[in-house]
């Protein structure tokens, strides 16, 4: 069994090939290349890419959903208590773009390997979305649909934040942008005035 | 080269795959089964996986283009301009799921595929939306942001309904919450009042 250090630098490792040569493009060899450990020493962990992969993304989305629990909880009315959800989010994006990229865009593959009782960070919004419901201040129409709406307005930027080339517009570099995020977003959700 | 009709059938094939099994468990011997022709049928018009993966992309997402272009254009205020953008990209993706699926989750895949002047969906809501900030009814920030923020809030529930269990919340099957989804990506985007 690997060190805990040779485990992370795998782990790490295989963050940076997902994200530079996508996950299909990426081999186990790849991984132990850029972490400068054999193959072997990956296969003693992990039995393939997929397990590497399954185990990167529980670990980040346990990450994810305690950050949005913790901004979810508190004082405060649901429009502040949803805006301080897209900070944290915006947060964690910043400290480790790879890993949140990878977690929200290859969801659709490895979301299966969660156990059934895990909060998922939509399952977090959809609450504040029914406590606001109940309140009047978010407005009608399914807490589901509504969460899914709210994380869009970050999902979509941040696709395209990972989609730029150098030098062209990236609407998640730097904080300039978050502002206009944040009001899009609950203005998504907020009952009509 | 492969007769029209079965270059159709090939195409149809693969999306049908793409969507079953996901793009990367995909092989061209499943698609030339599914197809019902040989893989030197598919090798002929494609010399790989990824070049009939970027002939569909292409495709679809010229017809995407072409009626959210359609939608945009004429009369009206921006803010029913870009409903019905939203109205064609739903209506889209209700005659072929597979397709509209495939084109937005694997677009960060094949984007590069495409010719430089291609007028991308959300290039067209751009338009859209710096024309509707000239007359104030959009709200302020950086366009692009705001287009994307825009189909963000159509992307997250196409999500939801490719990813969701048979019985579980399905937010696209029927048109029951259209009418949520075109509310709130217009309030996202709409100049406070």
């Amino acid at each position: 069994m690997p060190r805990p250090s040779q485990e992370h630098k795998i782990l790490d490792a295989a963050l940076h090939c997902f994200a530079q040569r996508g996950y299909d493009g990426t081999r186990v060899k790849d991984i132990a290349e850029c972490a400068g450990v054999t193959g072997g020493a990956i296969y003693r962990h992990y039995p393939s890419k997929e397990a590497l992969a399954r185990e990167l993304y529980g670990r980040f989305m346990r990450t994810y959903s305690d950050a949005l629990q913790q901004a979810a909880s508190g004082n405060g009315p649901i429009g502040e208590r949803l805006r301080r959800c897209l900070s944290a989010a915006l947060t964690l994006y910043r400290a480790n773009p790879a890993a949140m990229t990878f977690v929200l865009l290859r969801q659709h593959t490895f979301m299966p390997a969660l156990p059934a009782d895990f909060v998922y960070p939509v399952g977090v919004l959809e609450r504040l979305i029914v406590e606001g419901q109940q309140s009047g201040t978010v407005r009608q129409g399914d807490p589901k649909l509504l969460a899914a709406i709210f994380a869009g307005c970050l999902l979509r930027p941040l696709i395209v934040s990972q989609l730029v080339a150098k030098g062209s517009f990236d609407p998640l570099r730097d904080e300039r942008h978050d502002e206009t995020i944040m009001q899009a977003a609950w203005s998504a959700v907020a009952a009509p005035t």
